[in-house]
């Protein structure tokens, strides 16, 4: 167990000088992230190299003192918010560029660095980085691979398990250690690189990754298509994701999403009774594009496609994407303290979730908002209530449990991207049968025999 | 430790009947993997259920019998190869296909397998599962799990860390359990799937895997282009790399390959002075393949480069790779007992290792022939040896200490697909720092209490 008082920061000082912060009101940022939730941590450490992280770790092993590591605090799970007496440590002074290695596709770097100042470096030398959450201006690339973070491109791309090819972390206890390797294949000893990507902070720290670069398309083509209804948008998703061309992204939107963002961006260009849409991006080079966008605009073709159209132009473009945009604010507007999941089933199977979901929002009068990248199957169903109020909040919690039970009913996950963090935790066995939770928590006891590695967060406390 | 006596066998008679295998004339060929190493089992089981195998493992586990897991024996590191006074399981009982679902893009199979049967029938619902060993026609699924095993086609497709969603799995104690989802994102718990995968058959016996599928392209080129040298060679595959039109097979051939194919097969359609060769496959449909070819074949031009032919029918192509598929048999007609390496190192390190190589064949008076997969730098090294003549064995296990030792300064790993084994045992702890190997071997403890589970295979044992 860790501290249950104040824990000894001299030797943090000793290491960190004024980069070891003590103070309530300059810690305050850091005990919160996107969840809303906040615990005010002991300090907040800004190490600058591995060394230091190791130094940092040595002390907190020897103390039982609580860490969790942080990069911009994105998180929606609480995943990034410390605990009271435990420490932070913020990532945010370990933000370079190693090394970039076009010949070898690989570009390494430290965990402090924002997606985006990744993606720009990558570009440069005419790469990027598949994964790109939404948050990628802000979330750093730390966070994006302790929730395997992957946004839109993953349809085609993958995850961050599939483009990171090693990693170098720092132990509970404090040792540096390198997994993986700098090469596409290699199968010497188990695969810890896997093992610590989505582990949230609670299996080691990373210290620097080796990421799998993948060069840049020439040339991106974006569809939007409307259909009568959901089932009918995500027929055509299993019909575009049955054939060669694959999108870069494939992005729904249920009638909800589209009234709320009709109701906000005013204007209305959809073609009358459009109950579901699909916004569709391909890439390639500028000779193998239209081919491409020929192949998926015929598999998104058939029964309950009212328009298909294709963007000429960047303006045509920004236009067509801006009802999907307008979404974010809207729901920020009417629903301030939404509930966000990002549940997740196969392609096939999301008919059956979406009219599942609107059976549960009738039954428990909550208004249920549907968007998401349905490529990978992966739903953002938004909540649209006020956790302020009791009785919404309790009605939210019930409908919660009955989603959750109904995605794993239809063989799908309870998170895609997002992670686990504190609050999904209590569903975490509901998935997850016991024999396999064991071997989990017995990895965990492995690697952190104190149980100080972000404690409270990703798998259920041992029986 | 495991048993140094025979164990009792009558408990496993009960479950298994005559499905238990235990004279020793049926279970000599079991003792056997392409490593050419062989052990006797006491018994061999041939389960038809995971059901099956978790009794055979609750069994095992109780009287600490060393279980070793096979598929077809394929394995080239005694990997396959059994303990005396241990059994074997084979799966050759277990080779069905559970479910197909293009829509889901997934196929469900149980790991006795044959890829070849595998890619049938992915291919009758028009897609295919990326890895593809050479041995593809009797290698099986679980053979393939087990050791990561990718082929030609890794290059752009990935290995089956990339290509595998979920497996179901017995414990060394006899539980079956399941890991990962159905879907193509999921970020609940730790990635058991991917620490299975590669492991050896040492953590748990795969006993489902539900596989991630792709589209058959509509069409495939291939091109043969001819350098002066490796050092050639390996620019270009480092500029094919480095453009946005991915082959789906970049495979290498260099100076000493190519002259031995060329006095096995007679015929010599080369340039004079060809010092090295690319075999390159591109993929796509029959309107945007031309368009990756001229791409292709554009980065593939350069300084050192001779011809780039390509072959425009069935013929053509089929007399193209004539040379690369004379390799296999002139390489066993000359040296049936040579040692194949499978060393990878980074794309742009390709020319060093060349370089090294050819030091080190002369240094040690050994004929070293090199050909693999140039495009993720898996290169597999032939030292043409007589291993029955001890002066040779010698000078060859000096020889490939030193090729390790090279593959490591030039930031590479020890295999690529062929796995660990027994027969590269001793050299795991050169790569793998004692920090990261203690994890694994903790791991190995955490999974398999009585180390049963392919003992002597993968990792050194403990300190």
């Amino acid at each position: 167990m860790t501290r249950t008082h104040l824990p000894p920061l001299e030797p943090l000082r000793q290491i960190l000088g004024d980069r070891l912060i003590s103070d309530a009101a300059s810690c305050w940022i850091y005990g919160l992230d996107n969840s809303r939730l906040h615990t005010l941590p002991a300090a907040v450490a800004l190490p600058e190299s591995s060394q230091e992280v190791a130094a940092i770790m040595a002390h907190c092993h020897a103390h039982h003192i609580a860490v969790t590591v942080r990069g911009r605090g994105t998180a929606t799970t609480g995943a990034a918010v410390p605990q009271a007496n435990g420490i932070v440590i913020s990532t945010e002074r370990m933000a370079a560029i190693r090394a970039i290695q076009p010949e070898n596709r690989l570009l390494i770097a430290q965990p402090g660095i924002t997606n985006q100042v990744l993606q720009q470096a990558a570009a440069h030398h005419g790469f990027f980085w598949p994964p790109d959450p939404t948050s990628s201006a802000v979330a750093t690339l730390g966070g994006n691979l302790a929730t395997n973070a992957a946004g839109p491109r993953a349809v085609k791309y993958g995850t961050p398990r599939e483009n990171t090819l090693a990693l170098e972390a720092v132990t509970a206890s404090g040792e540096i250690f390198r997994c993986g390797s700098a090469t596409t294949k290699g199968v010497v000893g188990y695969d810890l690189v896997r093992l610590l990507i989505g582990s949230e902070g609670t299996l080691a720290i990373i210290t620097e990754a080796t990421l799998k670069l993948t060069p840049l398309p020439d040339a991106i083509a974006t569809l939007r298509a409307c259909y009568a209804n959901v089932g009918a948008a995500a027929a055509a998703v299993a019909r575009i994701m049955a054939q060669p061309a694959i999108p870069c992204a494939l992005e729904m939107m249920d009638g909800k999403a589209i009234a709320m963002s009709r109701d906000y961006a005013g204007s209305d260009d959809l073609p009358s009774g459009t109950g579901a849409l699909l916004m569709i991006e391909a890439d390639g080079s500028a000779a193998t594009l239209p081919e491409s966008v020929t192949a998926i605009t015929a598999a998104a073709q058939g029964d309950g496609c009212l328009e298909i159209r294709a963007a000429h132009n960047k303006a045509e473009t920004a236009a067509l994407w801006q009802r999907r945009k307008a979404l974010s604010p809207a729901l920020r507007q009417i629903a301030p303290k939404k509930i966000n999941e990002d549940v997740v089933v196969p392609v096939a199977q999301i008919p059956a979730l979406i009219a599942s979901l609107e059976q549960l929002a009738q039954e428990f009068a909550i208004t249920i908002v549907n968007f998401g990248h349905a490529g990978n199957g992966n739903l953002h169903v938004n909540l649209l209530i006020n956790p302020d109020d009791a009785q919404q909040a309790n009605a939210a919690a019930l409908c919660l449990d009955r989603i959750f039970d109904r995605v794993l009913h239809l063989n799908g996950t309870l998170s895609g991207e997002h992670g686990i963090g504190s609050v999904k935790r209590q569903w975490v066995s509901r998935e997850i049968a016991p024999v396999p939770l064991a071997l989990m928590q017995g990895i965990k006891q492995l690697f952190d025999p104190h149980h100080i590695l972000n404690p409270g967060k990703a798998l259920p406390d041992p029986m």
